[in-house]
């Protein structure tokens, strides 16, 4: 699965939280980091390398800071001039069809305030409802949001948190299911290169790899009982 | 009451829907029509000056055509520089607290695609969100949206009809209400010159506006007698 990353973000380098972010990014072919001011500082875009861009890629994010509750306008811009009828949408406009969208969103108030009798009064799932529309029209998965609430005021620990979370969104189908995040810390201890690790490190690695598969084998004996539970019922 | 027209429209010269919309503007002092992309051709806007606009009138309109469910990059980009902390929100900021926020929104599908299992599958009142939020974080009020669908297929007696509308969202206090309207209606009849009426027309102007204030009259009788049934109960 591919995956790109259309970010928009009118000054990208003085944003610690999109730097933090694209520092995160998994050095793998399988992630496109396209920040769109950088790449059109003129605001004129090249509409057919765009819209190559979005055919070879499965996952398409849009990563930008909630400013007015909307995208900055560089993305706007970028809807407008990309998302061509007989492309996305209309006559054989099915170029986008049963790809995903996901959105990363940073933003500067409290979790707490989006919803009813809070500041902000609204939740985010009424304000990103543009951005379903979008996907409806053309046909693509709209994926639950990424929140990211606050950065400036979140601990080192839950930073590191929110990173693997992020790389998760990124990079794994499915990736709100329990059996795919494992598989996902499985793959990463296997990555990771016996030489670079502390002497003995490696025995700990393997004791947790074989936790986390014991932990798969007995939830699947779990199911495994409910359903046929189920069955004679 | 002073109504500032903000307009969004990237080709505003070649949009027929729009050229229609100015050219019937009222003549008066009280309407103030502002175009974003002819004021600022290269996208840097005059935040001081933008502002001082804000606070000389009583209600905002923005007026732009809807694509990909939200306004041109142009409004977003003025949303974004102009509506700053102390000036929109947050501490001191309350300079429009209590102006009235309306959308003139074009659109080019039908109005029964905006609901669910429609084609476009979301409502206006789902789709602004986003400007609900900025009324709420300004304190502003949030007029009911004034949309034109399908302009372009629009008869000649519906668009009549739909510029009277505009009319009166542009420039009555309580616009929705019957007798805002009667008096609007009222105040249209007596700015007619006599002088450029065919003969006998004048004769007929006022039989319709007796016939309005009669109307009235008996409404207003109505009125009274059912809040007094409704005391005695």
């Amino acid at each position: 699965m591919k995956t790109l990353i259309i970010v928009s973000h009118p000054e990208i380098d003085e944003s610690g939280s999109q730097q933090y972010l694209k520092e995160a990014l998994p050095d793998s072919s399988d992630i496109t980091f396209h920040h769109l001011e950088s790449t059109y500082p003129e605001g004129k875009i090249d509409i057919e390398q765009e819209q190559q861009l979005l055919q070879q890629h499965d996952r398409i994010i849009f990563q930008f800071p909630l400013y007015w509750y909307s995208s900055p306008p560089m993305l706007k811009h970028w809807q407008d001039e990309v998302l061509t009828e007989n492309f996305a949408y209309g006559f054989g406009g099915n170029k986008l069809k049963d790809k995903e969208l996901g959105l990363v969103l940073v933003i500067g108030m409290p979790e707490k305030e989006y919803q009813v009798s809070g500041n902000e009064g609204y939740t985010l799932s009424a304000l990103t409802t543009p951005y379903q529309a979008m996907a409806k029209k053309t046909q693509m998965n709209f994926l639950k949001p990424f929140l990211i609430f606050q950065f400036h005021y979140m601990e080192e620990s839950e930073k590191m948190r929110m990173l693997i979370a992020y790389q998760q969104y990124l990079m794994i189908e499915n990736f709100d299911t329990l059996r795919a995040k494992e598989n996902w810390f499985l793959q990463q201890l296997d990555d990771m290169d016996e030489k670079f690790l502390p002497d003995g490190s490696q025995f700990i690695l393997d004791q947790i790899k074989e936790l986390i598969e014991d932990n798969r084998m007995e939830l699947d004996e779990i199911q495994m009982y409910l359903e046929q539970a189920g069955g004679s019922l």
